[in-house]
């Protein structure tokens, strides 16, 4: 009695994630595999690892036909491709009936324009972007049972938002006083193969990339502003957040800097702040606690949480204390989980009225 | 309506990595964790990466007790201890009706004597021994089935025994010809911090080890003999495999060489024969897919695999091919999941009548 | 006619990095190796790396006394040991007119009550404290010229002093408002067997720790304000350094935190600043490249600079930019070489009237 | 008082290794970088980690053109071109009295038909080929001595030919019994991004590939019977060992397989042989030390070496063992070192006159 889904682009690595996470699910199963690609291939040879784990029928990838995948009785979609392809093939897909699931970032930003600048390229799909909702679940649940396109957060963002959005939303924090210092395991970078990404390179590396400039930076803005103010899930659900909600004035503005890390998956983000007044740390916690309380997905910690707690897991992990006249936060996911094919999971069980961890332990 | 399950010396590495598969398990629960420490920590504080994973009732580790694990209705328990302490629990167990799944070396060499040899230390559980059946599922099934005190078997012999048991029972390999060249990620060698395991020291390291000496060796010895073998399922079930099986008289020896690779997990082996006459790679590939016909945790593969094939699944990937007048095989596993915890549940579930994959995917 | 040194305290990782840099010396050769054990090994059986790279006169560890290392000829020694052992052995050996370039903490920390409160033990050596020179070369270099104690300086404070003492000697940035987010490889730790520190644990990990409380911010600290401040040379080489001019009162003050790379050598600080007024990233770099002309070993970069440009080197890449109203630096050095042997061997240089760079490309 | 030297092909990953060794080279200079690029880089740009570290004047890469090389006074080339294009360059090189040593397989196998067979190319330059000297230092140094050309051996040929020699000319070991297992760091595929090569494919990973086919088996067949015959100097460096030599008739015929490793750099051989007759341990070590006494740039050890014994250093570490009836020898080296740039300068130091060991230190 499991329902069919599909996933759209699985011969990246979140699509990968998303199959071996499905594989799991109790009320979910693969029905269709789709892919751009001109010869679609078995993705068993795509990827070895999945060789005798997917049945028969639905180990061939195909094209992304929306009338196929109807046909085929899918009644929702991953989809795991490039922006500008989720642009293209979301629309039709909801015209069948078919729920969606975007992992890309077609439809994370709720202006156009931002969207474009951090992007370049042209937002091709207005009419479906207005009702999208922006799936950090635990912030935005609500929403995301109503919605039927979804679009699934960034690795960064997410881990940004959870840790920073108690903090902003209590006014203890400001979001202009903050620094996201963030690193990442390559496997952010995709599956592609890039001259700075082989082993010899980015093995025993650290490197700063995008200081500044990173386009997850507007995306993080805007959850901040619309998780951590007034009105959260309209704004986020349904319009675009006032861009006087960010920053406020107390500091010099919000500053992403992520770095690559030598290894294949998981975000840590430290992250700096400056209270409006003095804080002591087990109040900071006893905040976070309070506001994840049930919470399934996040963990708050009393120490400082490493990749390694939650590599492989959907868990968000969160430490915080007050050093000085300054906070300091430490947010840990896997960003190929909690960071996207998790959380997109996550997303659709609720879509589905499944339970919110189905599939997810 | 899940089966509670026990287990016990949970701090280890094989530990966490069962409780990791049970919560995912459709039909066993974790009932009791139970350790000989003095003072029994939360599992979630001695693995972080278990916030909120288990229930309250079952996150506290508690003594090593047969009645209490009694109590609390445990119908099978995993034992991830010590040899010698495996040996001490284990009867006590069984004499209250509860199976047992040893993930330690105490039950898998059928004799005493070789045992001793080997670990250096006395075997102090002989009637248990003499019908303790050798875990390796796919060649040992029956047996497992009726068991009630299984071996789980080590890392390095379950990869080495799937890869060769099908050319020697068809008489294609003679063991004496056989050198088993393997690798492993550093998580075999366990959890206590020693100096050569640093990532300063084992980082961007690679190194052989016990050349020749290494304890698996008579365990790789036994499975060839027992299983490549008539009567296997006899040999290993009830008694000890007749030395005469073992070699035979055309090679120098069966030689076992491990090696400690710079990861957390995984198994590779190389493995090099003699065949007896020339055979062309398409027909040992045969041989290898007509004996693992319908199984679902072997793989033969056309390519030869990597590691990260095998990581985090069940799964062992085996290639083979003639070159010149030799043969060579290259099999995989994840020596923490094939290995060790994901076969032990592989055995629990045959042993409780589940679908030997469940919880397995 | 090379110089001959003692390495005492050659069995650590700085021993062993310091042992390599001077086989490649021009001008001076290791006579004596010197360790606290009690028995005493070749040091090519406690780093195999060695063998038959030294001669047979100096591969010997010998006992630490200081009569036997003058009576080796030696004129300068370097110690590689805990800080209260150099603490002991520092001054029977400038007694004996032996110049002494000390790797510990015990002489860095100008004011000896700050030192206990960030190290945890009495200071012992109050006598040599006054008249230790902190051996921050580029920063210091006539003070080392005279010196016959130079504390060499942690690997953390070393790059952030490089990277910050410019901008706020200009008075461009205030330390108060600065945050030090630095990552470090694993070989600061030292070389003991600790559980986190094992490849399973560190391997494939990223973990931020000592938040806001490591023993390296006094140092920054006292850096900033000797070095950024009037009078340096003669603040750091001969007197505390006022406390009132840290930090000034425009921000929330100085924060260090750093993380632990899974990597064996190499740090990278990310430093967050806020200037005074508004810069372009233009006029920073040449404020940067003006301060450190004619330095061999501080090279300005206009991209941010990466582990692997500096591992084996005993070079400090530094990029600086304007990022809305913050400024970003990225400071990246060997933690080994510059951050400990290198800079040792480049402050003996000083000492003994050689060129600064000798032995040292 | 320096000895002007040029790098053809400096932007790979062994024309990198060599200009840090030159760096430190007492009586070598760089003096001319030369790349068949159309945009020649400077290389400090290519290679950030040589920022600062080159003088003005050797910094700036140029066109390979023999004119200008002769015109800057150039005594000596080292070629670290691909393999076609030092076929074209040696020639001219050699014509204006230039000495070369050549890092790539173009002049290493005595047989042009052989040298077809394994890289898939015509062999254009016969004419060099017939008086080209295979660089293997220690087992062919007289022949080094006298040549205008030397062919720098390859990174696996090296390592093998340094533990087999000594066996196979003392008739111990008969080649075609012989397996070498080996595995090596990444670099040694070379600084192409390839998608088996990325951080996240290759990372954590392990693999076999070339099983048997691999190109570096001919060269390794060769040096066997040229240097473990008799007569050797001459058959290496005047004409093809002849093909009787190889294997004799004992065993099932030498068989080379590579492994890729997750690091950087560092080959490590695990070799299996069989002995005519039975041996003791301490008699194989000392047959080796007998063999190598003197060199200092092979060390014979007691224990079995690992790659961080040899990484960034040009010497081989070899140990050897009888177990049962067979000799298993494990030998390491640095590929980028032994195997490569630090060899190159080994041979260039002997074809120049110089210490054998200048600036290997």
């Amino acid at each position: 009695m499991s329902i069919p889904v599909a996933v759209l682009g699985p011969t990246g690595y979140t699509g990968l994630e998303l199959i071996e996470w499905l594989l799991r699910h109790p009320s979910m199963r693969v029905a269709y595999l789709g892919t751009a690609r001109e010869k679609q291939p078995r993705i068993d040879e795509e990827f070895p690892r999945l060789a005798g784990r997917l049945d028969a029928a639905s180990v061939q990838c195909r094209p992304i036909d929306a009338d196929a995948i109807r046909a085929a009785g899918v009644r929702l979609a991953f989809l795991c491709l490039p922006h500008e392809a989720a642009m293209r093939h979301a629309g039709p897909l909801l015209a069948r009936g078919i729920k969606v699931v975007d992992l890309s970032a077609a439809y994370r930003v709720r202006n156009a324009k931002v969207y474009e600048g951090a992007y370049g390229h042209a937002h091709t799909d207005a009419a479906n972007l207005t009702h999208a909702v922006y799936g950090l679940t635990e912030l935005n649940r609500e929403a995301v049972r109503g919605a039927t396109l979804v679009a699934n957060p960034g690795c960064y963002p997410t881990a940004a938002a959870l840790a920073l959005v108690p903090l902003i939303r209590r006014g203890i924090v400001d979001a202009s006083s903050v620094i996201v210092s963030a690193a990442s395991g390559a496997s952010g970078a995709g599956r592609e193969a890039k001259p700075h990404l082989t082993i010899v390179e980015a093995g025993d590396n650290f490197s700063a990339y995008g200081i500044g400039v990173h386009r997850h930076q507007p995306e993080i803005e805007q959850s901040l502003a619309a998780f951590g103010g007034e009105g959260v899930e309209k704004a986020a659900g349904a319009e675009h957040p006032p861009a006087a909600r960010i920053g406020g004035t107390s500091g010099p503005g919000l500053l992403f800097v992520p770095h690559l890390l030598p290894v294949e998956r998981g975000i840590l983000e430290t992250i700096y702040a400056v209270p409006r007044v003095a804080y002591r740390t087990p109040d900071l916690l006893n905040e976070l606690r309070d506001f994840y309380d049930g919470e399934r997905f996040v963990s708050v910690r009393d120490e400082a949480p490493t990749l390694r707690d939650v590599q492989h897991t959907n868990v968000c992990h969160i430490n915080v204390r007050a050093v000085g006249e300054r906070i300091v936060l430490v947010a840990a996911i896997d960003n190929l989980v909690k960071g996207a094919s998790g959380q997109a999971i996550q997303n659709a069980n609720v879509m589905l009225g499944l339970d919110e961890a189905a599939g997810l332990a």
